[in-house]
């Protein structure tokens, strides 16, 4: 450590040197607590230490199929540590987290993670929907690494739209079997990861039918390949779909059947249930499986939250060592830094990763507190708890990846090389705009939400916390007179999101009048929509945000200080990114 | 043909069965002629059908040295069907630019072209920079291949700075050469085209002394390696960068000097000289290597122009095919294309296209005219052509690359393989944002000169035609009284462009007044000048496209309105992208 501290260059020391306060303590914010700190480092050493997993250097030289002969040997190894960790009983239960996760993952797998959906779909998918002598058959199989599994739902002609799934399930009470059929091109299996060549077994979702009725999509788990041979068994057609933007080791793969026969027992039972002679018995819950979306969705706001952190701090980094051109001709060339057009390309996302800091604890500690209402059978903040998630995740993503993109541009032709990492920072982030949700179709899911609590609060009924705003502006209440500071420009912010949804709300409605069928208004009505619920989600940011830093527990003046400063930049930034808004529809209070 | 035309997919063949006019006129309008259309359809079947060009498939299953070989491949078979050509006397002008540019180049090379800098560089230095003996000497060598050649300006540490480059050739009279050295690590050569591993020859940008003083930078022919052997020479420190977003097959090198010492004849002396005692003698004229950075500049607009023609392509036909989700319950799935925010994401793009054609050829034909008049010592119009391709390459590049991307995420999943081309016409677009003069400092290059307008605007001075508008702005001409149609849209760009200028101007204006000095001033306002010049880049494209639109030469009604439609849409998009400051700039123009 004091020999890196010694060659490191003259300029970032000069600047780390002005820092106002200990810089520990954004570490500490970003961990949780200085315990947590010390475990991430100590994790963070174990396995980036390892000489095995040192080597895997040079990934982008690499054919297509060297990265994921190197990603699966990484993969191997790292579950090897693993077990080794908790072998030694120092295991946490953050650990296979952060492994598949960004934090840690991302500097383990730079191709990307062939097992991951093993262990971050298969595993769950069977502890989430299985019954229990399910759960005991496959649970240890498949911990121990005998079965390998994926998750199989997207297919080539069907992504966002579940109930377009072709591939079929039918139920034989002859054999008590069912019969896994791919009846057309676009009904092949498309995406997972870890099918093309690594998993032996997958949970495919089809639609079943028993008894000669179509009885919507259920979960079946398949074996795919032979345990010894590992070759496709008869009736499965697999394959690897091809090269990507980014992820290239993750093995995506592609796989349809041919009158491809599983037991009954195959299908996940612990809700829907098919009897041996074929009746089908439905679940006695459809609200229970929304928890693992959202669950999915929380835990993607840390991740991206971790691609923004790197590139933005490869950014700064660049911008304090490149020296390009002069100021002032009488002097030396300056830092790229001192530039205003530089700075503009990048405070604005160092403010960005501490927003989405606060929003994803904030969204985790909700998700937690509904998930224990779950239990005892209260649904009640799931629809609000559905809607941010919803929308956040495509705000996030969205930001995220235009701001890892504009970071990537500051750094000039650097930031053009794979050795910035800032390429492949952009292929992660980028890919979470589409998968889980695309994001216009999780705007439009949130917009759902708004569009019905407006009306709710045009009604006076009482709204959830994150939409009381809507009470307020339904009720035209008049803000407080225009000033300077930040809580009115928060009010602003509260009258944009308001205003934005009541347009929608109202051209929607307009449309109904005027004769068009409500499905086609709602389409018309789609870019209000989706622009009403990007700003909900914003102004629910910049509110936490706001409040995080208020209630910032340091004992550092100047810390807390520049956190502020953080936090303002963030709102006014976004206020003048969309200012058109500012302007149209706050034009009343702004007149106040 | 015909074959093809049968397995078309029906809802492609629907859409295509109801355009309203003949889609051939958008084709010869794009060439330019119907003969153009001919000869650009020849020349691609006869590259496209060569069966060892058609073997380039898959690159991006390769590791980085087989995309180099085989690029390298490719561009041998190439040339030798170009010096085909050339024998059966069919070459013609435009050939060598098809091949190199983008439109005909990125079908050929996925990978990139190793020896595009000779072509494209190497060549057109020796014919504009040497004198006559040196190209008598150079021109056959390097046209037959023996000399194959590249242009190295940019170095590890400098590349927007040009002064600031540290290469050193300081002659030496007694032996008649200049002796090159790389003094520093950051005067590394790094970013040159087949330096790598494919030339051995370069031009050397470095700093000339002699007789003790530095007369700045200059242009030397250096020999790298060995003809026979290709060993880089003694005192020759060379290598490659490594991978990069994109472009992988274009063999981007490093290069260091030590004593390494050349001739005297081998420095360009078309202009500046040094004499054998090592006087020496200054360029008459500057002025006329301005020409070159135009040129290049103008021919980067039609690359990023069919750049953003195949994203479009391919996202509009993926949205015709693709079919996903309801609008209508009881109706099939719909075509993605129905969905209005589909549709938002897309036609501007294609709206796009066109601007930038015609935009391209205006500036074109203006390089045209300024080209004879410079061999007539006529500079007049030079400052103009200047200022307008440095902010034109800026807001097309930006325009094409942004929407590539969204083009690329609104075929969700499938825009992330690969296979979809989207992804490599990313990394081709984004790279003219920082290549060829980065955008933020070609941006600031022409706020230069339209601060230098606004302020000859205010002194009732007469202005060129592309910044007139300032005129009537410094006068406080009032327009027409708002309407709905495109002109009064369009004297609204006028007002927002001139207001932006001004505001600019006042803003560089005041913080001189308050004591800051004149760079520093200027870099504090680097925000305002950038977007000063965005905007006017914007007015200019949406005023040349409204004037190409109004003499379209078509008979075809149906064609006119369609374009018409395209131009308002360009216009109104804008608009609407930055409607903060169409409300703020042009508050009194909307008052009137």
């Amino acid at each position: 450590m004091k020999q890196q501290k010694m060659n490191m260059n003259k300029d970032l020391q000069y600047e780390r040197s002005r820092c106002t306060f200990d810089p520990v303590e954004v570490t500490y914010l970003f961990d949780g607590s200085p315990e947590k700190t010390k475990r991430r480092r100590d994790q963070e050493q174990y396995f980036l230490d390892d000489l095995a997993l040192k080597e895997n250097v040079a990934m982008k030289y690499k054919s297509h199929k060297e990265i994921y002969e190197d990603s699966l040997q990484i993969a191997c190894n790292v579950l090897q540590k693993v077990r080794e960790l908790q072998c030694s009983g120092k295991e946490d239960i953050d650990l296979l987290l952060h492994i598949f996760g960004a934090r840690l993952g991302s500097a383990l797998f730079e191709g990307g993670n062939p097992l991951v959906l093993h262990y971050a779909m298969f595993l769950p998918s069977i502890l989430g929907q299985a019954n229990s002598e399910q759960q005991a058959y496959w649970i240890n199989r498949a911990w121990a690494g005998d079965v390998i599994g994926t998750y199989a739902q997207t297919e080539l002609g069907h992504g966002t739209f579940l109930r377009g799934l072709e591939t079929t399930a039918t139920y034989d009470p002859e054999t008590k079997e069912f019969v896994l059929n791919s009846p057309t091109l676009t009904s092949y299996k498309w995406w997972p990861g870890g099918l093309g060549h690594t998993a032996n077994h997958a949970i495919v979702v089809a639609q079943l039918y028993t008894q000669g009725e179509c009885r919507g999509i259920h979960l079946f788990v398949v074996q795919l390949r032979d345990v010894e041979t590992h070759e496709p068994l008869k009736g499965i057609i697999i394959g690897e779909i091809g090269t990507k933007l980014g992820m290239n080791g993750v093995n995506n793969g592609f796989l349809g059947f041919r009158d491809f026969r599983i037991p009954r027992e195959n299908m996940l039972m612990k809700n829907s249930k098919v009897l041996e002679d074929g009746t089908y018995i439905k679940s006695m819950n459809d609200k229970l499986t929304y928890g693992t979306m959202v669950f999915v969705r929380v835990m993607l706001l840390q991740d991206l939250l971790h691609y923004l952190m790197k590139a933005v701090t490869i950014a700064v980094r660049y911008s304090v060592v490149r020296r390009q051109g002069q100021i002032n001709p009488e002097q030396p060339e300056v830092q790229i830094l001192d530039y205003v057009t530089q700075q503009h390309k990048i405070f604005p996302h160092i403010a960005t990763c501490f927003a989405i800091k606060v929003t994803a604890s904030w969204v985790w500690d909700m998700y937690n507190t509904v998930q224990s209402q779950l239990h005892q059978a209260d649904y009640e903040k799931l629809p609000e708890l559905h809607s941010l998630s919803c929308c956040l995740k495509a705000v996030v993503s969205a930001d995220t990846a235009a701001g890892i993109e504009q970071l990537r541009l500051s750094c000039g032709g650097h930031g053009y090389m794979t050795a910035s990492n800032l390429p492949g920072l952009y292929g992660l982030a980028t890919a979470v705009c589409t998968y889980e949700g695309e994001n216009t179709v999780l705007l439009l899911q949130t917009a759902r939400y708004l569009v019905k609590s407006w009306k709710q609060a045009m009604n006076g009924e009482p709204l959830p916390d994150s939409v009381e705003y809507l009470n307020e502006a339904a009720k035209g209440v008049k803000h407080r007179r225009w000033s300077n500071d930040l809580e009115c420009l928060i009010d602003a912010y509260d009258a944009v999101a308001a205003g934005s949804i009541r347009l929608a709300a109202e051209h929607l409605d307009r449309r109904i009048r005027d004769g068009v069928p409500m499905e086609e208004a709602w389409n018309q009505t789609g870019t209000e929509l989706t622009q009403c619920a990007e700003a909900h989600a914003r102004v629910f940011m910049v509110k936490t945000f706001a409040k995080a830093v208020k209630q910032l527990n340091s004992k550092s003046e100047e810390f807390r200080q520049v956190m502020f400063q953080l936090c303002e930049l963030y709102i006014v930034y976004w206020a003048l990114r969309n200012v058109g808004n500012f302007l149209r529809v706050s034009i009343d209070f702004f007149r106040n």
